[in-house]
């Protein structure tokens, strides 16, 4: 196997084995910080604006780890740095 | 085996994997909020609306983190970028 | 082995387990909605429309992560997009 | 090995696991929406109609995650599409 | 190896591997059933018909899944499609 | 390795573990029904009757999956349908 | 390595593993249930007849599946159905 | 390797992992067992005698688990039903 | 293999694995900070300055570790310092 | 490798295995009943006696199994059966 | 493969699997302890001072570990010790 | 490799395995053992002479198999049984 | 490969490992522990004194075995006892 | 490979494993003991005397499991039984 072969290769399988694993952690927290918000709300629907406010918030810092990991596969599939180097 | 073939291969393998392990977070993930948002309409049935809003804002959130595998698989299957360097 | 062998291969072996692994996830959530829409109907009769609609939207949105898997794993069997490069 | 041997073995061995797998999960997510079914009857017996049409419902959707695995199960047995081009 | 000796050798494993996996949820989800059952008619011993009669029908339905595995076995060790094509 | 060797290995060790993997879910499940069953009685001596009646349909019904192993690992060892094919 | 050599390992083997893995499921079931069974006794002194009397059928019906393994160990040790046709 | 080797190699490595994997679960149920015998005597004294009594039936059960293992576990060590045919 | 081909490899197949792995506890603990967070807002809305203050300054230090490893993974796919020596 | 060296390698590592693996059933068991009994004599004072009689038989039955590992790894250590055999 | 292209493997990919996988601890120990200090401020807001304080030196103390993962990873990447002795 | 190679190789290994693995149960129970035991010692301050004489005694009994770990791994460094056999 | 490329592998290697698994125990262990001392301020403000004192002697007893993983780490990388045989 | 590089390698890879796994067990075990200090602490302020020295005592016994690892692990590095057999 040549070494463009060899990148390529490394790179498909990393790509998706990065989001898939990565998706896990992200999807169970946002899972709970939501279903947290719901029955906050309904304890105290008085405080349903500063409830959802901080759910959006904390959503989107949880969030940014699942993205950490969608940039990754995206730059290993689009824009792999050692994909030149072996590509002539 | 060609370059052509091990890429067919590495690609066919990682979207089965990338969307089947990434399906499993979201979907613990979204039952949660879906049976806390149950939960919470039982107990406080006037702050349904607020409840369900925040419920479906919730789970496209949690959603994006399936969509994302599921975009990364098909980018794989449909429009893998290694692809054409390989299948002459 | 041949490279139409492989991709037979890979795409059989791969539609199995795709579907196999993404159901386990779908179908704890579905049954944990499930579960608590019955314990809310039980508590709060008089919501019993409210709860079930919601229900029914969070069970198609979960089960929408099953059908992304069952999606692939029709694809690799009947619509495989490598299969016509290999199989001549 | 020739290649109606390898698709052969291929499709024996993962649809048996793909049966296999895909039992887990909706076996013990309806064991989860039957056993709180029985749960809320005994609480709320008055209810026990829209109980029992909602947990039929709910299984209905959780069982048909087991049969996309049972489908993909025979589908390799008895109609497997890669078979023909192997086997002359 | 022969294409007989193959077959034959993954059938006789994957019929055992089906089945005893595939018994392990719905023996579970069976038991967390018929355990709240009991719980619910040592609450409401009034409603002891439709619990039971409710009971049933789902352990049936959880039933299903490891027939579905029995069904796959009983394929592979006897009627197993792929036998007749290897062993002249 | 002849074919009998093999398939005869492979049934040995297949039957051992079928009914290994297969015992405990069932073992699991059963002891948990019975200790509900324990507890409903304790709390409700007076419906020990139905409590017991419904506990033992039941337990056949979660013994019937360990049974589904035993049967398939007896098949195995005593009446293996790929035996005669390869014992000469 | 012959085939005398190699059923017996898988024998030897299959046995040990069979026992020990069959042991585990076994245990626990019957720990909870002997449990749960001391603790209805305190609560309930006066049904402690019923309760043991229902406790040692059940322990009976989970070390039934004890029993399955151990049988099955004893015949792969003792009375090995494939033991006679490659110990010339 | 002969054959005596390999069945003596086989015959220690079963044998203390069949000891070893076979005592984790009669160890963790007897404890459980013990644990809520503790808790029943502490709640009803009066009834220490039933308690006591269906305590040691219990760990008697329970440990007969153990015992088979143990059974397994020396009867390869000293008095393999194999070694004879080995070693000559 | 040459050297280059091979530290390509590993940066690339590392660089996804620690950005998938590292995200998983972040992502729970985030989870568990946020979802507590909106459960104090609803029980003492007075003190949701605090709160949110308290929670923003122990995301950051939780995000901290996804954010080790985002780097770690940036590290070794655009300023590996082990390239150099490698890629003339 | 000769007979002698394997039997010594397989002995050496099966002995510290089994006691290893053995010691952790027994050792979480055994800190159960401990701190249940503790429990219990806080509870209930005045039945420390019986308590601690009955901790006392439950630890040894327990420690059993610890023992039976324990008892294999020294047979396997300085009583094999297997290596006059052997070691000449 | 020479020395240095090991050694810079070995370094790369334990570089990433050490920050990675000591991230998870620490992630969630501090996800546990924020989350706890959430809900006591809400418990006790008079505390607050007290609880924070607390609060960020236990903080400290558990990133200590992470930090300790960080600096290994950092010295195998930047100041690795061995590749002097090998990198000529 | 000679046989005093593998030897010692075997006896360094599982002595260090045996002790790391062996220490992870007594670890886990005592930690059980001492939590409730400072638990018991705040809800019945009259009763800590019983508690912490019942105390010491059971962490004796659980640290007894965290010893037998260690004497199996001494043994195997320093008074070895087959190492004589070996290093001539 | 040379015995100074597999020690410099082995160490590097082994020291990532130590501390990345190391660290994982202490990290949870802290936050348990930090976490139910901001929950005792909560409680018992009085009593803060006595329980950061008590927490900071705890949380450097759980450090400690961090400590020793780091030790063990920077020995072998920085002061390897067998480096000094093999690096000539 | 010679001997004395063998020995080199396995004790250093086995010196940190052991240590790694080691530290598990204790700082969790710890963990759970210093948090139920803390929290009797709190609901007993006038036993807190009593509770450290019990608690030290218990950390001393959990901490010995921890050191016995450190002890082989130091024993493995420094003072290896088994080097000046092989490092001539």
């Amino acid at each position: 196997m040549d070494g463009d072969t060899m990148v390529a290769l490394a790179s498909i399988i990393t790509a998706g084995l990065t989001i898939a694993i990565g998706s896990i952690g992200p999807a169970l927290g946002e899972g709970r910080a939501v279903s947290q918000a719901l029955n906050s709300i309904a304890q105290q629907p008085d405080s349903s604006n500063t409830i959802t406010r901080t759910l959006f918030v904390g959503l989107a810092m949880i969030e940014s780890t699942a993205i950490y990991c969608f940039v990754v596969a995206m730059i290993l599939l689009f824009a792999n740095p050692y994909w030149d180097h072996f590509a002539q």
